[in-house]
């Protein structure tokens, strides 16, 4: 007894206790990193659903409603953009800043998590991962030197990353802000209004989520093709993801050094931007309510931003509604592929379809391994590829016929703003403003889901490889 | 010049004619038999079009329009059921007879040569296969012994499953029918037309057609449930597959030895009728326009009669467009799935699906391998599967935007009655017998591609597996 209370007093002691509590998150952090992906979010929207139910938050200076602060907060922490409540009039200026405040904490919490279930994944897959993971080109490791043998993932090294994610985002977004800042002035913005529009509007556009700080939005600025490029940007470099822009930053202009991940990500992104934008021309060129008053190169350059912004980004410079049936089941299927991996955008990343691709020429080629630009990826990305779709698929399909029970809304709004959701993209058909209470918790969750999941998902069932001892005999079913 | 004269005229010459017609013929179905299938399809469906042409084939005598000729040409030889026409009072008693024998050579068609493809990627899979070929359960060998060492399909052995296809189509038929018929006598209908009509609907029932002989349709006999559950009978059998069939009259009460084909066909069969059942009753039990003014056994069976068609028997004793919306998107996802390999029903079929979730649990578990009643499947099926969902999901999505665009129509609408036609369901919200001709063409080659497309495709890349000398340095993209 003596004994005890004597340690519980002496230095010793205490480094005991904080060795323990550095041991237990270590432990929790490495040998269930979703589950931790998962607790953070759910820490974060619970601390700002408390701030956006203060009163000092609102302009009316009542208290918001519960569902709306908790889907503002949902949509803040998980960059989507989307609400359920007139932003620019709803909040005041405090309840403005917890929204810039929210999406940066959100994005820097997802790169930063996104890349330790990356270093993880490295870390489970063994020796081979392992000396990739040494390479100098892997944007994962904060810091150069032999790999560690550990499995887990050290609190130095989160405390590493988050700084070098934090660092990135502060630089991009001060650049992308810098660019802003002088067309705003030309445009005739007070000084003030424009130094908070031009860092608020960059930090939407890095962090994908689309919010817009003036109550008109992007009308003011729809045919400002200097500004709307600056935002493209912007939500490209966001979209792309960190181990992209760590590739891009260190080796521009030497794309034969670039890791099969960055070839992939970068090509898929253009591919789909230009393919998204070509279909968006053809389909809305003769819509009187969209492109059909415009000529041909507003036409290429508003459909090519159009394109760009369901890769997450969600700022838009037509009324969704306005747009083509088609045209909405189009942007549809861009909003659920989504952006890079470990990136502010969501849906279920453009490797993810890139890989399934990649698997089904392999079959039509008869080639037993996937290959991209002279490399061969093993067989169970595909698999995990596989997981995320039907778990992303899965998700918006329990959402939409939710959604579609409680609001008897019409199929084309109701899925577009469910992947709108799903994908954390913003855009929107007017449906999320019109929710009744039940469908703002189910779509908040459609977006935390997405956001997490998509995330953690990839990153636990890589992570959960074993090998077995036996096998058992094979069978083959009949597909198709 | 006088040896080859001479050649030409003995009967020797005569039999090196035939000999090499066969062997070309065999070369052709042996090294291209999706181009085979595809062909035997297409000429199948140029016959009927030009059969539906003739004057003598319409109540009115006159010349039916070429659009509708073809797409219900294409819808009974894809045994689909959707109609442009009013089916009952626009086609005459002889186009009635050219629908009923068009989806019997549709359905002994499209079960033929799923079981060649099946009998082709058999023999290119090598020893192994063969071995687990050669076992007396599998139904794809049409008569015992051990398995020729030829690659090729031999035209005796697509005699020999024709012969033996068509067998199992008439018994099969003849039996429904026999139980249909006394019930038709009991309702009062009088002989010919009892005979007449148990015939027809048993054949649209056992090949998951869906068309009615009488004007009504099947809105007489909606309560009848003697008579819908034999229906369900019939479309059960059809769209359960040939190979199912086969094993189920051999060892019906044996289910420990039936293969991992049946099992996981009958089992995923099985879930998903009572999934989509209970999803049907939680979403229109208080629809008054559906199943509201119902007592629960009744809702319970109507919706049990529905999921079941979704398989895609395509009969429906409810208007589909008084659905909830909610239910037209569950349907939606029933009818993508489809039937089972090898059968007349449509869709990506039930064992593509669950290879997909085998392959994601298998992930989740961190087994190198899929498992399923105790046998291992080999990973390669699940990149086949994989192959055909993204097949599957192209088509409607590109079908989906084209008819949107011509149409304007609501994408509930749309979306149900283009996977209706790739699933070669037949039910339909009544868009189709909207659609102008270009739509007419756009939905009749949804049809095709669906039906043809996925039996070959996954038999296609099954069978085109190579082995590659070597191998290339490995990388692994992030995935999710
Ligand atoms: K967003
Ligand atoms: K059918």
């Amino acid at each position: 007894m003596a004994l005890k209370g004597d340690l519980h007093r002496s230095p010793i002691a205490h480094r005991y206790f904080w060795e323990r509590v550095r041991d237990a998150v270590n432990d929790f952090t490495g040998s269930s990193p979703s589950r931790f992906a998962i607790l953070v979010f759910t820490f974060l929207i619970l601390v700002f659903t408390l701030l956006f139910s203060l009163p000092i938050a609102t302009n009316s200076g009542e208290r918001a409603e519960l569902a709306d602060a908790f889907f503002t907060a949902v949509s803040v922490i998980c960059v989507t953009g989307l609400a359920t409540v007139d932003m620019a009039s709803h909040w005041s200026l405090v309840g403005h800043i917890f929204v810039y405040i929210g999406v940066q904490i959100g994005a820097v919490g997802v790169l930063t998590l996104a890349s330790i279930l990356g270093l993880v994944i490295s870390r489970r897959l063994g020796l081979r991962a392992k000396l990739i993971a040494a390479s100098d080109s892997n944007p994962l490791r904060a810091h150069h030197g032999p790999v560690s043998e550990s499995q887990a993932v050290r609190l130095g090294e989160v405390g590493n990353l988050l700084v070098t994610v934090a660092l990135s985002l502060v630089v991009i977004e001060a650049g992308v802000a810098a660019l802003l800042f002088p067309r705003m002035l030309i445009d005739g913005i007070p000084l003030w209004d424009a130094i908070w529009n031009s860092f608020y509007y960059s930090a939407m556009a890095f962090t994908n989520t689309g919010f817009t700080p003036n109550a008109e939005g992007l009308a003011r600025f729809e045919n400002d093709y200097w500004f709307l490029s600056i935002l493209m940007i912007g939500v490209f470099l966001g979209a792309v993801g960190f181990p992209v822009i760590y590739a891009l930053q260190k080796q521009l202009l030497k794309p034969r050094l670039w890791s099969l991940h960055v070839k992939l990500t970068v090509v898929t992104t253009v591919l789909l931007l230009f393919m998204g934008a070509l279909a968006f021309i053809i389909l809305e060129y003769n819509n009187p309510k969209t492109f059909g008053t415009l000529n041909a190169s507003d036409t290429i350059f508003q459909s090519l931003f159009l394109s760009m912004m369901t890769r997450s980004g969600g700022f838009a410079t037509i009324d969704i509604p306005d747009l083509n049936g088609s045209s909405l089941l189009v942007a549809d299927m861009l909003m659920f592929i989504g952006g890079g991996s470990a990136s502010t955008g969501g849906g279920i990343k453009v490797t993810t379809l890139a890989v399934l691709f990649l698997s089904a020429v392999a079959e039509a080629k008869g080639n037993p391994d996937m290959e991209a630009f002279g490399r061969r990826i093993p067989g169970d990305v595909s698999r995990v590829a596989v997981s995320v779709v039907l778990w992303g698929a899965t998700i918006v399909a329990v959402s939409t016929v939710t959604l579609l029970h409680i609001t008897k809304a019409s199929l084309d709004y109701v899925l577009f703003d469910v992947i709108s959701a799903f994908g954390t993209v913003g855009l929107s058909t007017g449906l999320t403003g019109d929710l009744p209470e039940s469908g703002k918790y189910v779509l908040g969750l459609t977006m935390l889901l997405g956001r997490v999941g998509t995330v953690t998902l990839a990153a636990a069932v890589a992570a959960s490889q074993t090998s077995k001892l036996f096998r058992r005999p094979e069978e083959r079913p009949i597909v198709g």
